[in-house]
């Protein structure tokens, strides 16, 4: 093996490469992304698949001071390891260590942060603009999936730069005819079709644009004459960009000189490139979702089944789903490209009908639910905590405003460990509870979960149900589907002086930390309605009241709490603690809660320190 | 001048009339929006151009069985007249009276709410399946403008919907080349291709699949043999649908039978339909911005121009846009289709270059905003705040996370009167404060919000100023540009016991309240950073505090005071107004913040009731 990989300490380096070096050094590329990512964790599958593209960027380009986007960020680690990031690898995803998506923060290469996806056409628009603007003479390259190309944004922002035909902006569709979720929708199979080499337009495209040649030119001619009124073909034209592809994404020998004339071209471009995800590595390849974000593995022998005892949340709502399923025809179940990560595999095998995968299109996932719910179905979302930001207005506009009885499944909420803060599920509460008609919750357990889908369920309007990234805390969940009542909570521990009202995950650090403070623990079950009684009766009964929840504490659960009080007109010493008002970085879920003083350590710290209570001190002494 | 219209009661009469009827009907529903919006106010160049298109859905298609959808909803008159509320149309935008969009609470025909645009495809194909699941046999049909294809959850929808080949379901597609602003981006002057007549497709299509006859027939074949490899050749064919038109949407004699024709049609049906915004009113022909959303005016003189006094905060801000724009050559201003009503017409006439009107596309106009100051640039963001719901993720992942220099001018915060629940800017504050890194200010006056906008713009992070809908008390803004201090408020009356914290609109009301009790009343102008150092002053210095805002009660300005009261470990008895916790309905703003206690009056009776004093006690009695 030859070590080109260890020289290349920025891309300049790559650049003094001769094109023969190339292919060797993707090779050496691609073993250190296998290597590296089974040591860590982390995203492979689309990392394997974009290698070449990586290369090939910034072996024609100039970065940094032509801005590459990559659109999601998870396939940017041979971008990483290409642009001074080799030797930290090891701390992928790690507190204090890179992180798996793009940052400004971390490095002059990496110009956009991105994790959500479809920013990128948006976010390269403006950067070519400002150039143009500023009269600086770089270009703005976009690398977008096909998966994140479903998403509205995306469209939005296609049908914005076409009219610009004096910048330098290039959007590099990278087509592996898959998103996380294998692919759904029309755009799709329209992509499968420009593949498939039928595709009229595509072969003219790159003769015009890429490939001048006399023999392409007379047939391009041919082609003019018998098309007559016919103008261009593909739909990206017809957004004014300049198409050309598709090309294998794995060839270097037709990445490289498609890129140097691309380059030469004004103008808004568009070059459709063709990867495999998981290229490279048999065992990816034959299951790119399996190893789409496998955690620590031994590449010789692939990834094992987990034997973890715990089930996960995801896994409570799926087995749920595929309950209440059975138990009412009007479930419908609605993923936007979640269908693994959501816990719906199951659900879809068993009821095909009424499994909807919309796509990476969260806004269309929600106004299409309430559609449903108009003709008296009973739609789920299945949602991540973070992507439900997609849709805020939707859920505003066309379901609470309507009061439709659509149940939203929130997981992911709270810290997400590894992904960061851009999948952080932190302002669910806040951004849910100022909504009118909204009944929000949050699961404190496994069987709590189960137990509020149903109460969401057949809650006859808006409901949410929050839970958490990961496993819960070992209880068996009930094979009925029995609800709560709604706006109740209930005492877990009777103690005395202080009351912790505890919110959602927080319940067990609260009650661990409650053993050692002899406090009253309530398990408040619900953020909206909250249970005022509840909180009317702990006030009386206590010296000061404390709330604790996994979500940021502006406008949170604790804030409600307050609010309730000022209503009552009840004046009692009151601790907020919950996420502090900043992103906050990757890193392991535990390490974080606890630093944001959120497992029973801090939470007995934050009561002592409040309350000025000694470490020995009785509670007697807390108010 | 027959007399059709009056016996019209419902889409079940209009169904009795002849073809031949109809065109004179057109011509009586026509005038009769026109006299009804002449009276009201409301929508007008809108409605004038689904006159015919209204009448022919409902003759055609067997409405309520039959959904209808009307994207936005503002070109509903025609709609409502034939639906049973010809005769409440004077109410139309008052207090109890008819809401100026579609509610599925007022009618049996409104099958689906909408207001904020490009939600109609999602409805109708969540409407389309779920008949489909029921085994009935009904339509759904989505009519929408060209400028609400422009954003992105029309293109998730289509996407979505393309791959559902046995669904009854219709996009009717009303070009009438305008949204509110005149159109932009690529995909209306690809519809403007369409409707030239040179698109070749066009014309085949509708011999395709709607006016069969042999000399079609021969020619399409000839066509694809001419055509060789060739597939379809409109972007919404490409999307699965079956594309029909264009057609003249105001010649009935085109639109019933080409409607007749669909509806025996399977599968996804797209229906190019060209109107013309202001038909039959030559006002409102000519200038069809103008006539969008006039007042009270007389047809037969038309719209005079407003003498009002007192500048809008619109024309505020588009004052200091073009000042601060003439000082800083930095600056770029975006506007999601809304030049009008953002008040940027000015400025772009100044500052051509530096204007950008990126269509209905909430989402990329702020993520194109953020790679803008990525490069450096200083974008101003001029958006609603109902509107900024559409783009909340956009704030948070690609704004606020990376620390980005963009200022948000967030007009039409508070209650909006006429519009009603759908385009309340009521929750900003909940949603923003809750956001690591955002500044947040609300205007009190004129001036302020020239200076907070000039604050917000210096501050090199994202921040966000909210001010009202409508004219602004009178207060003439200074000619400089002058920053407030970020974080800081000022007391405006000194008073005693009671302290009141204004924010923003609530000034005025909160002054008037105060010189009845005498309070002290401080203007916070900050709700994020809060000014705590003022807070706990005034908790000091006095037995009660009261917090006023023109924005929800959860989580709002209040909610954060709470926080900060109880982070400082502070007792003090406090009062929260604001909006109650409910969708609240179109009508006069003034009556509305009556009746939600946020007028004078109702400050002065809610602090009374709350704190026991009698109409005639003094303030120290108020403890």
């Amino acid at each position: 093996m030859t070590n080109l990989l260890q020289k290349i300490n920025s891309p300049a380096d790559l650049r003094l490469l001769s094109r023969h070096q190339l292919a060797p050094l993707a090779d050496e590329l691609r073993q250190y992304v296998i290597d590296s990512v089974s040591k860590t964790g982390g995203h492979l599958s689309s990392n394997l698949g974009t290698v070449e593209l990586t290369l090939a960027l910034h072996y024609v380009f100039n970065t940094p001071e032509d801005r590459l986007i990559w659109d999601v960020g998870h396939q940017t680690y041979p971008h990483k390891i290409l642009t001074g990031r080799r030797d930290r690898m090891h701390t992928l995803r790690q507190w204090e260590g890179i992180s798996g998506f793009p940052r400004r923060d971390e490095s002059e290469y990496d110009t956009f942060g991105t994790a959500h996806s479809s920013t990128s056409i948006s976010a390269a628009l403006g950067m070519a603009l400002a150039a143009r603007t500023k009269g600086e003479d770089r270009h703005a390259v976009a690398i977008i999936g096909d998966g994140s190309m479903t998403a509205g944004m995306a469209f939005e922002a296609l049908n914005n730069a076409g009219v610009h035909e004096d910048i330098n902006l290039l959007v590099v569709l990278n087509d592996n005819d898959m998103s996380i979720s294998p692919p759904v929708g029309a755009l799709n199979r329209y992509l499968a079709r420009l593949m498939s080499g039928k595709f009229y337009a595509a072969a003219r495209n790159v003769g015009k644009s890429v490939l001048p040649s006399p023999v392409l030119e007379l047939a391009k001619r041919f082609e003019e004459h018998a098309k007559g009124m016919l103008v261009p073909a593909t739909m990206f034209e017809e957004f004014g960009f300049n198409y050309i592809g598709p090309i294998d994404g794995h060839d270097l020998e037709s990445l490289i000189p498609t890129l140097q004339n691309i380059r030469q071209l004004k103008g808004p471009q568009f070059l459709h490139v063709v990867t495999k995800k998981g290229q490279g590595y048999k065992l990816a390849e034959a299951d790119p979702v399996l190893y789409h974000g496998p955690g620590k593995f031994n590449p010789a022998e692939g990834i094992k089944p987990s034997t973890s005892a715990k089930q996960t949340y995801t896994q409570v709502f799926g087995q749920w789903l595929c309950d209440m399923a059975a138990s009412d025809q009007k479930l419908v179940g609605i993923t936007p490209a979640m269908r693994e990560g959501s816990g719906m595999v199951e659900f879809e095998k068993q009821f095909p009908k009424r499994y909807y995968d919309v796509g990476i299109a969260e806004q269309h996932a929600v106004t299409f639910a309430a559609g449903l719910a108009c003709e008296g179905l009973k739609p789920v979302v299945a949602i991540y905590s973070t992507f439900l930001q997609r849709a805020y207005d939707q859920l505003i506009h066309d379901v609470a405003l309507q009061n439709l009885d659509v149940t939203f499944a929130l997981d992911r909420a709270g810290l997400v460990g590894a992904d960061g803060a851009t999948h952080a599920g932190n302002y669910d509460i806040a951004y849910l509870r100022c909504i009118p008609n909204m009944v929000v919750m949050a699961a404190s357990d496994e069987n709590e979960c189960r137990q509020m889908l149903t109460t969401g369920y057949n809650y006859p309007g808006p409901a949410a149900i929050r839970y958490p990234r990961g496993a819960g805390i070992g209880v068996k969940p009930d094979t009925e589907l029995s609800s709560l009542i709604i706006g109740k909570g209930e005492v877990r521990r009777e103690g005395n002086k202080i009351a912790i009202l505890a919110f959602g995950s927080m319940l067990q650090p609260s009650l661990h930390a409650a053993d050692i403070l002899d406090a009253t623990v309530a398990n408040m079950r619900f953020i909206k309605p909250l249970d005022v009684e509840l909180l009317k009766t702990l006030a009386d009964s206590h010296d000061v009241l404390v709330t604790v929840e996994e979500g940021c504490k502006m406008g949170g659960a604790g804030s409600a709490v307050a609010e309730a009080l000022a209503e009552a007109g009840i004046c009692k010493p009151l601790l907020i603690l919950g996420l502090p008002d900043k992103f906050i970085d990757h890193g392991d879920p535990a390490l974080l809660l606890s630093q944001c003083g959120l497992d029973s350590n801090g939470i007995v710290q934050a009561i002592r320190e409040r309350f000025k209570l000694s470490a020995t001190s009785t509670p007697a002494q807390a108010a």
